[in-house]
């Protein structure tokens, strides 16, 4: 759950915590409910899976599902599964996320790769090579599974309210496609640039990942809840464009600041080590700016901090340092700024509602939260 | 492609030789022309995506789709996207359960993962771990992706023919929640297992476990073929019931003669090491079998080779032999029988038809073949 009030003193506005909360609850429930859950034949599997679910997170990207859906006039409550499904889908890309980036921790926990090899390390009988691999097997097995849930959470839109089986197919098509393909482009692209020396890639390539990686499924929640609430499979009706531009732009912002957050964030509250990115190498448009004020010292420096599995805790400290002093993280900072304000104006398109109110304040608090 | 004769003799049927080269080419050309192969927009990934897709392989799951659609009266060609999307649906279970397995080896050439660790080692600038775990990254978002484009080709079969986005609907529910998580089950069983003294895991054990990992989407792919061919969601008709019957019972009996291949097959023919399940210590039924049939001076051999990594050549060669020895492989073989036996009387509830013959040759073939 959200905090209604930082340590830093950022106030999250009392209508949007509010709307967040109710909107959390019924996806929660919704996901709780669900039959799919009592399906599961493993119980490391069935672990796995519900794993990421049960911890605290700001379930955003259903409240922009379902916000969407009501700002286009529709009803809200014909879209929870599929807020429940673009959850579930997050939640799947994390899993898998987590075992590419080797990632042993997530929302305050381990991560699910981690706490299953934990778990048989404890049973006993497993090498630690064996728990390890067992705990990897378990992880792709349960991201699939939790694929396949979060497709079929879509399909039960279908009858619900009036929803038609055609706007529900024409959601899980663009999704099966569109937003996997360019999941998968972006991640693959993330591993791809922190191999490539630093100063090789451009601003353009890294707005391009965030985009792909993360402006593409707020993409996706705001355009399906557009769909769904105008029970039309048309992605081409001005409302839906907009909204799904929406998306896409305080999205990216949102991946921005989340990289600030890994940078500069406090790690009880982010839940995550701060200085991953800097020990994975991570090309953040932060990287990015603070590279193009550093001089010759100061970009060896970098360089060899940057992507060093063997940095000591003091050199990353010193590289987090410099990425601050470069001005990395205030033009990053300022950049989200921007494409938050792109995004707020895309938000005209709609008559006024207390949706797009709320739309508009969780886009600000987006970029301004601190966790 | 299939031979229609093979070293050992066995001649597979010249109609349903035809018969199956025929619906191979259209599921190919289906494939070849879909656009989401457009929409990859990295190069490693795009080769992961093809790659077991271009080898050669039966094709026997969009075979049992489409003919299943035939055999209940329906149109053929409205199920071509559904028979598609049944093998890319096979073809994702196999990139990730390669991972699982540590398997470097498929249909004759290397796995996804180790094509891809190849490919970046010889490109340079990779140590051998960093190639490792690269070609695993891309081979877990490879699978991704063409799980994904399976979801889609199922939709794609909605106002093809006439057939209504509600019998696609209800054919991705399925696929995505009943049959991902028993396929899910069973790999997770195969693994666990595998680490179970042997003598432990009973027949019945191995028999649900082998019906999770394969009869599982036989029976989909007959049930899915069935529904659509009657433009029906409705699972429960007899026709409906009765062919994903066959499939369960074929499709385990299949994956029964599989093991044998594992075990007695051809390296050459069956694309990878023969001896590799018992390196890994499967536990099939053969093993089963030939474990009743042990001495304990048998069983202490049988306990000492199978699952033992660091076993030679010499070991393994001597493990087959007693596998065939002690009488598993026969007992393994003779239960096949008995499994296609009752699938093939599954069929009896359909009209007499081309397809139907078909269908009962092809699930006879699949316990004959030696490939």
């Amino acid at each position: 759950m959200v905090n209604s009030s930082d340590e830093d003193g950022q106030i999250m506005d009392g209508a949007l915590e509010e709307a967040l909360h109710e909107r959390q609850a019924a996806v929660l429930h919704y996901l709780d409910s669900s039959p799919a859950l009592q399906q599961i034949g493993h119980g490391h599997l069935d672990q796995a899976i519900r794993s990421y679910l049960k911890r605290p997170g700001k379930k955003l990207r259903p409240a922009v599902l379902l916000l969407s859906a009501g700002a286009v006039g529709g009803d809200e409550s014909a879209a929870l599964p599929a807020a429940a499904g673009i959850e579930l889908f997050h939640t799947w890309t994390l899993v898998h996320d987590d075992l590419i980036d080797n990632d042993a921790l997530r929302r305050g926990g381990p991560s699910v790769h981690e706490e299953i090899r934990r778990v048989v390390l404890e049973t006993g009988g497993y090498s630690s090579e064996e728990a390890e691999d067992y705990g990897r097997n378990i992880a792709i097995l349960a991201g699939d599974v939790q694929h396949g849930w979060a497709v079929r959470l879509f399909a039960e839109c279908a009858g619900r309210n009036g929803v038609s089986a055609d706007v529900a197919l024409t959601l899980i098509k663009i999704m099966e496609s569109r937003v996997i393909n360019n999941l998968a482009w972006g991640e693959s692209l993330d591993i791809e640039y922190a191999r490539r020396p630093l100063g090789e890639v451009t601003l353009e390539d890294m707005l391009l990942m965030l985009q792909l990686k993360t402006g593409n499924l707020y993409e996706f929640a705001a355009q399906a809840g557009a769909m769904l609430g105008l029970n039309s499979p048309d992605d081409g009706l001005a409302v839906v464009k907009g909204l799904a531009e929406f998306g896409s732009l305080c999205g990216t912002a949102f991946q921005l600041q989340d990289d600030i957050l890994g940078i500069i964030g406090d790690e009880q509250t982010i839940g995550k080590p701060v200085g991953n990115d800097i020990r994975e190498g991570k090309r953040t448009p932060i990287v990015y700016f603070a590279w193009q004020n550093a001089d010759r010292l100061e970009k060896a420096k970098l360089a060899s901090v940057l992507g060093n599995g063997q940095a000591t805790q003091a050199e990353i400290a010193e590289a987090r340092e410099m990425l601050v002093e470069l001005g990395g993280v205030e033009e990053a900072s300022k950049l989200a700024g921007q494409w938050l304000e792109r995004g707020l104006r895309c938000l005209e398109v709609l008559p006024p509602t207390a949706q797009r109110e709320l739309l508009g304040s969780l886009a600000r608090y987006m970029i301004a939260r601190s966790v």
